[in-house]
């Protein structure tokens, strides 16, 4: 990858004398380019005052790096050239192979990927506007660049399936964004955006990356990519598309790449530390302000503003997102109420008045005293006027951000969007730019949420389960027949994992079903057992809340005509008796096999009401007790578990759990189990048992 | 008002020789202004090149308005001179009124309010920075206010409680919108929001209207303001801040104005026909959107674009919010195979590449077929770089766009904010420029929305229940004595306006209430009354499902036991039977008298989880069936109410018409009644039933 993103020689193929040709595109956004260039063109000895060579064989040297600017046809050839003279890196920017979904266009695609793979040759494209690196001038694109610039401390880099969001993104240069790279993906049949972010963690002239995804057949890649990016602490923010059914559609024509499920993915980025953004206008002002932000060093943030209104509507922002706005201590306190005139307010948010902020003197001292205020971690400011900031304001802000090691994030109101100051804001390393309020607090949340995650550390998977667990679980897989277990089989093999289960009592008559019933205690329930019927109550199989015996005995009858009314003939495996457990919170606790992401966990409160309201939590499985509990507390309804009404409530730790084992009898059984689910788990205080059971089998099911 | 906002004659009291004074400063602004200006300062003749008059008495006419800049305490004594002198209107620049909460300077306020009142004199402000009409050049504000310009057809108008906010959103002018008036109100005092959206709504150079609202004491002057622009056809759009508890204490502390129920608010607004947003960034965007959009000719969305990452975020966010992107028809898909390459996708979302975007003719062609196309009443196309855009694509989208009488939206893509192509884009009629394609979705939503609303027609208040019912209602409240109806005499007032309740049957002994239970039928509940108790089965006096006579009789001693054990010594009414009702889909049904907005109702699904996960529609009452049905439509888990896993399906039609009952009692009551409930009204099919009720009067609760 360092010969593709940092090459210190590009070769050019197919560079016409036509100007707005791909090749001398390219070439023209080479011309700052550190390294050395040449372009290859048989038919002339020079083009645009630079030499050119007949082919690759007559360089002075390899080049680490070839942009085949040729049309389609002329690809498979130059790339068999490039890998045949151990060049680093090809990229192709023709169109018209995989993209168009035509057979033949497809097998060529898969042609060059298995020339280059062949011979070490990294790939980029085909359909791709290729990649900028801003620190070498290396323009590896035909698209017209944004112009070379020095590049600041908190220069972002900038990944994109898309190549021309991409380069759209990287015009945030002309309003001041400082942009380390921009890279793209294209038809990613070999390089794609998981490589690059990878590349880019460990690039330290990026100091933290902006990603457009759409998604890739294999998303662990992504995902291992952002733990890179974790392990070099450099953040990544990211916008995942073609999150619908329509986006993920249009993704498919688009680049041939798999769209996952999106809770899968929003899971897993959330564990790696990634900070999602669902709007591309967030992309680059969150990346920006992560590469400037540094480690929060307290939570409260101080807003001051001049208007009434703007301070409103940071603390409904800030209210929105969980952010904390403390009042002031008892210092910055007094220097406000000293400063601020009768009609403002020096409450936090403050509405510090226009005499303040017209102030030089008065607005620094105010500001110094806040973001000197150990309560605070930085700053929010809204600018109301777009044509006086930069005069005064900014300086002030700048350097008491400066003296405290704390960043100032400046609120753009004016719809006059790149006013006077705009541009002093973005390149000012002690000051961020936002465009929106809400995004702002929103940024600053995830700034917390990332150090939380760093500060108390990401769930090892110190494994809860018995270590035998696992081979017992496929011994007890391989030795059931049908697509899914029994209730009972289910239920032992999440026993094995050490998940309290109800028990259970199998009896062949009605009379044996009294006597089982008598011996457990009333009331008790009967279900009827089948293999081949995934949902009992609806076939009439299950008998809850039987308080005697004529009860039971009447039941037994009732499961037994059940069965035999149905036109299925489902495998009857007999009837059991369990006790009813007593009421408590109905929890349900899921686990799917993903094709692209292996098995996910699910939970959710139980009950019919959840189900349509779609209020559940998932995460890849396995999962540690504080994600299995973070996932539980993050559901709207998680009150209930706290004993709402008078209810007893439940104990989350041992909640949590059960979650975690059946989260490693998920991981352990992979593709053997397509579903599982336990629904309801009853939970009331540390008493949790799994009231029922469903495993279906790999290969069987959906 | 009309002397207010479009005055002929402007005086400006209490100019000085200081440039930077207020009163210099709004001298400034006004020389543009075609109408007289004169300037009152008793010890100068002439100040920056104009005369100055001694007072207003020397004045050659009576100035339709006075711009009062003087310090506060001398605001008074010009206040009266205005209204001696039968000017129409005055604006109070100084602040140091209301908004300090000092006893003084409120009263202060309120002594200018009197004056004014007394004599027909509108009064803006104080603490205001005063407003501006564009089309006269009428600026009456010391803000450096954005420069005059030409209005557009499609102007808008801005109004502001926050008038610094209210001037940095006129600064839309700097990149090309077109803005009629800024109107702004400060302390709100005399003239509020309300005052100037309805005066807009009436002004033809006007299109749409942008208002920036926080909250105000009686929130109906808003709503009927809102009422007035829906009839001039004209669009409201209002972002309402002071949402949170924060955000609204930060409003008192601010204008003095009080922060209303949101959800009373949205309820009010979305009746009136206004378009909501929820963020600043989304208020001139969406304002100008609707001052270009007219009405939708059709519902489909047509969307183009050369970046297959741009089509995929359209298909997303189209999906979000709803929005339909119907594939073209045959003409239009016809065009489309001819022009867009292989590489590309013919079906909407389209991505017809660069090779079409770059051909003007092959641009054209792609356009007008798609604007040609009757399924499409809009187009949507997103903008990847600001470089080019203005030299090709503008004309050809505008073009095309008015040869069909259709918007094109052109969301920018470019993080390049201000780039070409962004002023020509905002300042053509026929195109609306977005900066995200989240905020455009949701714009087009909104139209769609309000279309509906002018199409269809909104709910009358034709009342459902009879006419005779609130005097009865009347009756019923006046003999009750104590703070609240037992659940016998509010089914009473309930069934009074055709709502279904339980039959019940009091009883004095456990033999009565077997014998009662034998002939209602089996099972049966037992409930003890009275008014003390409003949670009865906390307190154990509520027996459900009672299947035998023995169990009634125990249930019976049960609940006078339970009555018995109570400390707070309840007055007891008894104890009634009645029939179990069937299962059925719980419903809550309830209402509060809010101090601001009068009686509210509100809807949502039944039973613990509900009320834990909050999923409930609110509305003023009295709502209508449309309402009400939409109401119950849109709660989360709505599904419910369509026969969920093999549950009957409730009749919604019947559901709708029992809320707008319930909706016509609460309104009927007014404030005497404080709280009512009915939960669970038990559904099923058309069977509809209250199986409780509640009622608490006015004046004794909460």
């Amino acid at each position: 990858m360092r010969r593709l993103v940092d090459p210190r020689s590009v070769a050019v193929v197919g560079v016409s004398e036509r100007a707005n040709a791909f090749g001398s595109r390219t070439v023209a956004n080479l011309k700052d380019f550190d390294g050395r260039l040449y372009q290859i063109n048989a038919r002339h000895a020079d083009l645009a005052g630079r030499p050119c060579y007949p082919d690759l064989a007559s360089l002075p040297e390899v080049p680490d790096c070839v942009v085949i600017a040729t049309p389609r046809d002329a690809v498979e050839t130059v790339v068999r050239d490039c890998a045949a003279r151990s060049v680093g890196a090809v990229l192709v920017l023709a169109a018209g192979f995989a993209e168009t979904a035509k057979p033949e266009n497809v097998a060529l695609q898969q042609r060059l990927v298995e020339i280059a793979r062949g011979a070490d040759l990294r790939l980029v494209g085909p359909n791709t506007l290729g990649l900028v690196n801003y620190a070498t001038g290396a323009g590896l694109t035909f698209s017209g660049m944004p112009v070379r610039r020095p590049l600041a401390p908190h220069a972002i880099g900038i990944v994109s399936q898309s190549g021309s969001l991409g380069f759209s993104l990287a015009q945030g240069v002309e309003r001041g964004v400082s942009v380390s790279h921009v890279l793209t993906a294209g038809n990613s049949c070999d390089v794609d955006v998981a490589d690059h972010v990878a590349y880019l963690a460990r690039d330290p002239q990026c100091r933290a990356i902006a990603c457009l995804f759409e998604g890739m057949a294999d998303p662990t890649r992504m995902l291992k990519a952002a733990e890179i990016a974790w392990e070099a602490d450099k953040p990544l923010v990211l916008y995942k598309i073609a999150t619908g059914r329509e986006g993920a559609r249009a993704a498919l024509s688009h680049t041939g790449s798999l769209a996952g499920s999106q809770e899968a993915y929003r899971a897993g980025f959330a564990r790696a530390g990634v900070v999602q953004v669902d709007t591309l206008e967030a992309l680059v002002e969150t990346t920006v302000f992560f590469a400037k932000a540094g480690r929060p060093r307290a939570r409260g943030v101080a807003v001051i503003a001049t208007s009434g209104g703007a301070t409103i509507i940071a603390a409904d922002k800030a209210e929105l997102h969980g952010v904390p706005l403390p009042q002031p201590g008892p210092e910055a306190a007094s220097v406000l109420a000293a400063e601020v005139p009768e009609y403002g307010s020096t409450r936090n948010p403050c509405d510090v008045t226009a005499q303040v902020i017209g102030s030089a003197d008065s607005l620094a001292a105010c500001t110094g005293a806040l973001l000197a205020d150990p309560l605070y971690g930085i700053m929010v400011t809204s600018h109301a006027y777009a044509y006086e900031s930069a005069t005064v304001r900014l300086p002030v802000f700048s350097r008491a951000a400066a003296a405290n090691h704390k960043l100032v994030c400046n609120v753009w109101a004016p719809e006059w969007l790149g006013g006077p100051g705009s541009r002093e804001t973005e390149t000012d390393p002690h000051l961020a730019l936002f465009h929106s309020m809400d995004r702002c607090f929103a940024a600053i949340k995830a700034w917390h949420r990332r150090d939380d995650l760093r500060r108390i550390g990401r769930d090892g998977a110190a494994r809860i389960s018995d270590p035998a667990a696992a081979a017992r679980l496929a011994a007890l897989l391989a030795e059931t027949s049908g697509t899914s277990l029994t209730e009972r089989e289910a239920k032992r093999a999440m026993a094995l994992y050490g998940i309290p289960v109800v028990e259970d009592h199998p009896v062949a008559t009605a009379a044996a079903a009294r006597a089982a019933a008598e011996a457990i205690g009333f009331p008790v329930v009967l279900k009827g057992e089948s293999p081949d019927v995934l949902h009992k109550t609806e076939a009439g199989l299950v008998k809850l809340n039987l308080g005697s015996g004529m009860e039971v005995e009447r039941a037994f009858q009732e499961i037994i005509a059940a069965f035999d009314a149905m036109a299925s003939r489902p495998a009857v495996r007999g009837v059991v008796v369990q006790p009813m457990i007593a009421r408590g919170v109905e929890v349900m606790v899921g686990a799917r096999h993903d094709p692209q992401f292996g098995p996910l966990v699910v939970v959710g409160l139980g009950g019919v009401l959840v189900e349509v309201l779609r209020d559940t939590a998932l995460s890849l499985a396995p999962v540690g007790r504080g994600e299995a509990e973070a996932m539980l507390r993050g559901l709207k309804g998680a009150a209930l578990l706290d004993g709402f009404r008078g209810a007893p409530r439940v104990e989350v730790a041992t909640l949590a759990e059960i979650v975690c084992r059946f989260s490693e009898l998920a991981a352990d059984a992979g593709e053997r189990i397509t579903e599982m689910e336990i629904n309801p788990l009853i939970c009331s205080g540390r008493r949790i048992v799994a009231a029922d059971a469903l495993i279906v089998k790999g290969g069987t099911h959906g």
